[in-house]
């Protein structure tokens, strides 16, 4: 048997500030875990990028994370997750955890759990998916729900504009909410049991989101889903836990200044001091 | 003397559809031009980057386009433009045309042909500029407008989203029109007499801002800017004309259907067969 511990530290990224909802919900519920995040700010947005172009980012960013010796790695990014996981776990040796089977996950869940009622009469109960374009086309989340429940309707949509609302911290104005209104609007004229919040962006929306769509949806986050999926890896041995945190440092391909300054804009509980700039 | 004919090709480039604002309108004025475009798509945007970041991009693609054997280079891209051209003109030997000079000299042409009235009473003339983040941080509007015209105020506001809705052809919602009309509100508060759009992509948004701002805003247009500022660098013989159009060459770093697919949307005019994606 292996030694219980495992000091090494959890790498983590996404294309820009978006997989910070992640890295604070990992903080939070792994309070003796060690976190190294990258955001690749230089490249971000992934959303919009053809599926070879993203591959070979995730793969760049994975092998920078796994020179700094971490233990396991999360994709914390909707689009890495739907285009490159394949490759990546091709690639490399330390666990991989993605956000889009931990998110479908937690929306089934919703129903098993009977947290959601049963739909009424003989409507199939419907699963709703919002996403980048990236993540949208990759067919990636319809996939992997279609295994786990190929009786649910699966509805997918882009909200292309969600990720710069937040990147530029364009969310309290009144245009933003018309514009998440608009984008939402297939789901507002006929409403979805659960919906998957499929872009690391979206938890900063949450809030104008659900009152948007208002109680018949329920959102399902996958920064709260990716902490279960971790838990379940470190219960079944496969990540080894840490017992005490020893750091928690930020590397970023490009402006620093402007990184910490959109996290802290709504993440405001993270301390930014240690953010480094590095060339991928 | 030289030959008075040169039928090498113009190169022209921008961080993605922007630059086709200009292209469009140089293939109108130089119907005997042959012209090669290059969108950075893989790394748009530019205007959220960094100097040093958008000064190497700028470099990577003025090489490529000397590779192709252009007579000249447009940087039809404001953020190249301001952070990019002293590095670019002491690393190539051909013409360069940015696009804030010319932008500048149309904008205090207005006051100096008389198409704009002196302003009533006292108050000072005064110009604003509108950019990204990248464009109006760098100064080099107001730096270059202060020489030009000291005595003139002038006013800089970054519109950090109006690139996005544009890549994301959602001009026609509501929430766009309020988007823009929530950005220009310092414009709509206190007015200026000539506003520069001073981001290739905002032309496509110029009959919503110029609906917003009123008549009493005159707005200056980059393209038609450097369309001019190529017609004197002609007649002053450091570019020499070409006598017919062979071709017009697109290249993108990425995704080329969907570089087709936003340029069809505003600019349907433009013959998009030949599309191809190279590697920087």
């Amino acid at each position: 048997m292996s030694y219980p511990y495992d000091h090494r530290p959890i790498g983590i990224f996404d294309s820009g500030v978006g997989g910070l909802t992640v890295l604070q919900e990992l903080l939070e519920k792994f309070p003796d875990e060690t976190f190294i995040y990258l955001g690749d700010t230089a490249r971000v947005p992934y959303g919009t990028k053809s599926p070879a172009t993203v591959q070979r980012y995730t793969i760049q960013v994975a092998e920078f994370l796994l020179r700094q010796g971490v233990k396991g790695l999360v994709v914390a990014c909707n689009t890495a997750s739907a285009l490159g996981l394949p490759a990546l776990r091709a690639h490399c040796e330390v666990p991989i955890l993605g956000v889009i089977e931990p998110g479908c996950q937690a929306a089934v869940g919703l129903f098993q759990d009977g947290a959601l009622a049963t739909p009424d009469g003989d409507r199939p109960r419907c699963i709703g998916v919002i996403g980048t374009h990236g993540t949208i086309t990759s067919g990636a989340y319809a996939r992997t729900l279609a295994l786990l429940v190929p009786e649910y309707v699966i509805r997918s949509l882009s909200c292309p504009l969600f990720v710069p609302l937040v990147e530029e911290g364009w969310t309290n104005y009144p245009s933003a909410r018309l514009l998440i209104r608009e984008s939402l609007q297939p789901f507002i004229d006929n409403p979805v049991d659960a919906l998957i919040l499929g872009c690391t962006h979206y938890p900063i929306l949450k809030p104008k989101i659900a009152d948007i769509l208002g109680s018949a949806t329920t959102l399902v986050d996958s920064a709260q889903a990716v902490a279960l999926a971790l838990n379940r890896l470190m219960g079944a041995g496969i990540v080894l836990p840490s017992a005490q945190r020893q750091f928690v440092h930020y590397y970023v391909t490009d402006a620093a200044t402007r990184f910490r300054e959109v996290a802290a804009r709504f993440l405001p509980q993270l301390n930014m001091d240690a953010v480094e700039v590095v060339d991928l």
